[in-house]
């Protein structure tokens, strides 16, 4: 038997216990006569004391034991003279009498330690010590029991866990698609899904009437920061339901997660459309912790003689509670932030309502009655700061959405232990795309329009609304579903809008529209981003924490060194061969 | 709202409640006034009543409805007049006032019954319509919650679930490698994994104690009957632990499941050595749900002038127990059986035990003392029917198994009501491979060898047991584990038995290897087949019954038709081309 207890469950009421525990040496102190070492398991850390007096040899062992070694020791639990109130075993030691070094550790490459001195990439190569720190093994537990949460409440609730295949077939839509070629049939190729999306319809189709699954997925995308090549959806679909039952159900998943994991209690999800959330917050996933919501001051700021408002399809205003008091130095760092060519603005005009009256950047075109009608439109009050965009609409929607998140960040009102989840409805069904000349699906071509606004898809496409929602937590979209076309015409018109042929449309998704004519059920679902949720959990911004074995920018796994060359032999057997040219 | 109940959960208690009910029309009779449709959901189905003087019009369009159109309708409940018993909505129907067609559908190519008339091909290619078959869709309910059985024992034991990379690196070893190109790493190409197996060594080298993941697996091998290129795994991996300690914790877990998914208690696994299992069973996966075991004649056989038993390495009897009664026609049946080239006997030689004595097919040589002492060795009675296989002895085992499984199955002995689990352990370490020269892992190359036997490695290591074990479970192999090797050394002595240079193992599990000098703990694991494991618990020998979307033998999805050509663009972008020769 390698021990009796973990590293972590040791106590006072367990003083006078003979023990055996197992662990890595995480840290020692040598006092001379005494040393003290820090055994460390997944469950915590025991104090393991050497004492000179009580036996020389096993102290002069213990002084040998280098950091990370594998040790077994056996002792006795005694209370500890000077406790630590810091781990919860920190009011006992054990009084060790043997030790047997189970496997000895070359020194790491990093400190084992929460503030490690291992930059990020040699944290990926040795991703297996990396895992060692408390703080990134406690986001993997709590990956886990999201997970568990998660497949508690659906399967409660009915939901059926079902597996789809992960050797499917390409279809040139949507992200690029990772292939497998197949030995058996030769010059085809398996795709990895971008999404159980077909599959969990077909399902529906099949009757499943409740799927869920925690699947992986894969997209061969340029990737960016936080984009990972194989990611991880709760991915669901439901029949014989409306929206509202979707919403319900999920809001209540939701409920139950935010219950179980945090002990929060969420009361009820607010509901924006995507023109509001658009309009006030310049964004389709705005972060309702904070409110400095837009003000439009076209019909008090224009015709005053001051050219850029003159010219601006829109003047937008925020007001920032509580920072008349930003210094001129403030301001400009928050001028250079939205002059970011990531961000584009031109300039950045401010008012400020200080205890002494308005004062602002266009005092010169502006009387104390004008930006006093400016303050009235912002309920802005003495001791609050109004900042001002202007410009095309959409853009500077987008301008001031960043400039919003930023000061939000900046005046704490970001705080990532507060969730404020938000379903954001109502979303165009198109997007017309101005290169190719033709509309997209904005979600994708299953999904169907709103109800009441079937009767434009001829007329007015543009203007059509999907039945389809998001969700949004903190500013960041966690999900997002719809409600499905399970009717065959309404689907044959989606393709035709979107541009394909019938031929096109029968090529990638007959199997599917076939499936339709043998009595769809009117379905609907959802899929969660599962990483994103987790990291979300989990108050951090990155989802590769909460990966365990992540890839880096470029697709590479540094642990294992993948992906890699494969021996001719393997080419052969597949009937490919590799033409590295110049690619366009 | 599409509906207020389901199709399987109204009874008396609910008469003369008002409701909706939505689902596919399984089948509909026509009484002239009178018309019964049967409306089907996941739930269940409930009979919907049409009655020509209550609504002439709703009953005409009652007999318009095809099979599988998709219906919602609003009705009351009644008590029937002639109650179904065999259904649990039987005592019950709903007097319809109104429907509404949701969705029509074109005439199934196959009866949705129990008995369809649908072939193996049809079934699979419209697999949609096959899942809503009532026993179909059972199946994969059986095997969502044994997936949730699974994961609440493995949490409750504080085993962490970690997804590992679905995108990892090719390594020769094992079987063929799916391999998906990199198009971001030109050339490159990752793999998709056969297990997570070194993925959970690294976690346990990461200190997570104990892992499990339900996970998707690949091989590309040539398809047998019921082998699937995606399979499933419930893999596990502990640390600080040793074999007791494995074969306790899942013996824990099979427990579980039979007892939450079959209402039966297991009390305790017994085990059994491979060396047994094949000197009894002739198999290392025994079917031990009945006796009927090897006796060796070789000591009174022999020399008795029957000169294929006297040339023979081994004479390997069993005692048919109550199958004396067998005809000359039967035994002739038998002696074909073994004489099929799959399993290759040269004859088969039986001895009655019948009222008047003993009588064999071998008379000439051995007299009746001699036929008594078979009958002595063998435990038969008056009644029995003894069989013989004589030959190499392996070769004698394995035919010998064959016929003792066939016979079992004769003789009613192999219930698949009845489940008899087995531990078989001590399997030998090696295997010598003829063609090879050189000795191949028979676990994998992580396997410990016995603590006992790691001596004899140098000097003998075809007789070195490996510290593996198989759970087996009616003849199945359902399961199969190891204790690993985590010191250095014995790895390194381990890759040089199995004939791999240091720099092959380096370039192969160099990651695992160089993992392994930073404190491995000592760690353990198991794997169980998931598909196999519930179609045991389903009482089918099918595991693609059990997938939701399977592969036929060629490993194509009939449904989608997978795998398919990809575009010139797709290729270009991968740096590929497809070179179809002549393939050796």
């Amino acid at each position: 038997m390698f021990r009796t207890h973990t590293c972590g469950e040791l106590r006072l009421s367990d003083v006078n216990t003979e023990v055996i525990l197992s662990g890595w040496v995480a840290g020692s102190r040598d006092f001379g006569s005494l040393t003290f070492v820090d055994l460390r398991d997944r469950y915590g850390i025991t104090q393991l004391a050497f004492n000179e007096e009580i036996n020389k040899e096993l102290l002069l062992q213990a002084r040998e034991l280098g950091r990370e070694y594998v040790i077994q020791v056996k002792g006795k639990v005694a209370e500890r003279s000077n406790k630590n109130t810091k781990i919860p075993t920190g009011d006992i030691e054990i009084i060790a009498n043997e030790i047997k070094v189970l496997n000895v550790s070359k020194i790491p490459p990093f400190t084992i330690e929460e503030n490690t001195d291992g930059g990020e990439d040699l944290r990926m190569q040795y991703r297996y010590l990396d895992l060692r720190r408390e703080s990134v093994r406690k986001k993997l537990e709590l990956r886990h029991r999201v997970a568990q949460f998660t497949r508690e409440y659906l399967s409660k609730n009915g939901f059926l866990e079902v597996e789809t295949p992960v050797l499917i077939k390409s279809t040139p839509e949507g992200a690029r698609d990772f292939v497998v070629p197949s030995r058996m049939n030769e010059g085809e190729f398996y795709a990895l899904p971008q999404s159980p999306q077909t599959f969990k319809q077909l399902l529906m189709v099949a009757g499943f009437d409740k799927y869920f699954q925690i699947v992986k997925c894969f997209r061969d995308e340029d990737l960016r920061a936080d984009r990972q090549p194989e990611f991880t959806q709760i991915d669901c679909e439901m029949s014989f339901v409306e929206r509202e039952d979707v919403l319900q159900t999920f809001e209540g998943l939701v409920k139950h997660l935010f219950k179980e994991e945090k002990g929060l209690e969420i009361t009820q999800i607010p509901r924006m459309s995507y023109a509001d959330a658009m309009y006030n917050y310049g964004s389709d996933k705005p972060d309702i912790r904070f409110g400095m919501t837009f003000h439009y001051l076209d019909d008090i700021a224009k015709g005053k003689g001051f050219g850029i408002f003159d010219n601006s399809q829109s003047i937008i205003a925020i007001c920032a509670k509580g920072a008349a008091n930003y210094t001129r130095k403030q301001i400009d760092e928050l001028t250079d932030y939205v002059k970011r060519p990531q961000i584009g603005a031109k300039g950045l005009i401010w008012c400020r309502y200080a205890e002494d009256g308005l004062k602002s950047s266009v005092d010169k075109f502006f009387s104390t009655t004008d930006l006093q009608k400016w303050a009235e439109k912002c309920s802005a009050q003495v001791g609050d700061l109004i900042l001002v965009l202007s410009g095309d609409t959409t853009a500077t929607q987008k301008q001031m959405n960043e400039l919003r998140l930023y000061l939000g960040t900046q005046l704490g009102l970001r705080d990532n232990s507060v969730y404020s989840p938000l379903w954001v409805i109502d979303f165009p069904l198109l997007e017309w795309d101005e290169e190719a000349q033709r509309f997209f699906a904005m979600h994708h071509p299953f999904t169907s329009p709103n109800p009441e606004d079937i009767s434009k898809l001829d007329s007015n496409p543009a203007s059509v609304n999907a039945n389809a929602y998001d969700l949004v937590i903190n500013g960041v979209e966690v999900g997002g579903g719809s409600v499905r076309i399970f009717d065959k015409s309404l689907q044959s018109k989606m393709f035709k809008i979107l541009g394909f042929t019938p031929d096109e449309a029968q090529k990638q998704f007959g199997f599917l529209m076939n499936a339709f004519e043998y009595g769809a059920p009117p379905h609907a679902g959802i899929a969660f981003g599962f990483d994103r949720l987790c990291s979300l959990f989990g108050g951090s911004d990155s989802i590769r924490d909460y990966i365990a074995f992540p890839k880096n920018n470029k697709g590479r796994d540094m642990m294992i060194d993948a992906p890699s060359t494969i021996s001719q032999e393997q080419l052969n057997e597949l009937s490919l061969s590799i033409t590295i040219t110049d690619k366009k």
